[in-house]
């Protein structure tokens, strides 16, 4: 069984719920309340196939508490969050024998289900998924400097 | 000053030394021998701009430390690394404006410079970074359960 999380409800607002709950897709699917190719399934973080992937294997990782977007994952949970994408990425090339990975998260745009997700993706030489990072751009003079400036003094401190 | 890090020459093989050192670009620009747009400078982990970005403040994270991909990230500096990383994906909104942010790792196919980097990138509606995660495929009957049978069966403990 499979589930549709590309394109099933929106996630509603909950207030009062950290959890996030029955609006969730992919809390539902962590409570195992909705059917997925779970791939791994620890204490903080699960792993379950994207049912409409890029290429074989695809897997989605999601942490188990509910968090909308990257920003918002405890501290606590960063290094046991990503050793779980590190294990997939890694997974990608000797248990699918792919050449690389490509591991990424949207935060907020382009994001389908608002419950923090990594995409794992087992990448080839040639397999047509180019294009994706163009096309890119160039700083005016001045710019990039100013820009780099307003992030080095904006940066929040570690929390 | 900026650096073209994404089309300098290649990374040899460098077998002794665990560094890399003056071969690898990522590590001249963390010793301070290459010149770049520098965004944040911690003990473990540089971030700065790409010099072809996506859109302005286009980030990449660095480990210190050489490692080609993020399946070699020594398992002490994933909440290092990611911390890091996770700060810049909030500072996009909360310093540059953005509706959201897009992190991204390539490992090994499509990886311009072979020493670990993510991507962070601000991300707004409608901003034409569109089509990167198409066109996806269906799994055909039976495909999806056996894939992730393998990869649960392959999947290397923790280290």
């Amino acid at each position: 069984m499979a589930t549709d999380q590309g394109r099933s409800g929106q996630h509603g607002v909950v207030a009062a719920d950290p959890g996030a709950g029955d609006d969730c897709l992919f809390c539902r699917i962590v409570a195992g309340q909705a059917p997925a190719y779970v791939v791994l399934d620890d204490p903080d973080v699960v792993a379950f196939l994207d049912v409409r992937p890029l290429f074989a294997g695809h897997t989605l990782v999601v942490p188990r508490t509910h968090v909308d977007v990257l920003a918002d994952l405890p501290r606590h949970l960063l290094a046991p969050y990503f050793a779980t994408v590190q294990r997939l990425s890694g997974a990608m090339e000797s248990v699918l024998g792919a050449g690389g990975s490509f591991v990424a998260v949207n935060n907020r745009i382009s994001q389908s289900q608002p419950h923090l997700h990594t995409h794992v993706v087992p990448r080839n030489r040639k397999d047509g998924l180019r294009g994706f990072f163009w096309p890119r751009t160039r700083y005016a003079e001045g710019e990039a400097e100013a820009v780099a400036a307003r992030l080095r003094a904006g940066l929040e401190p570690l929390r």
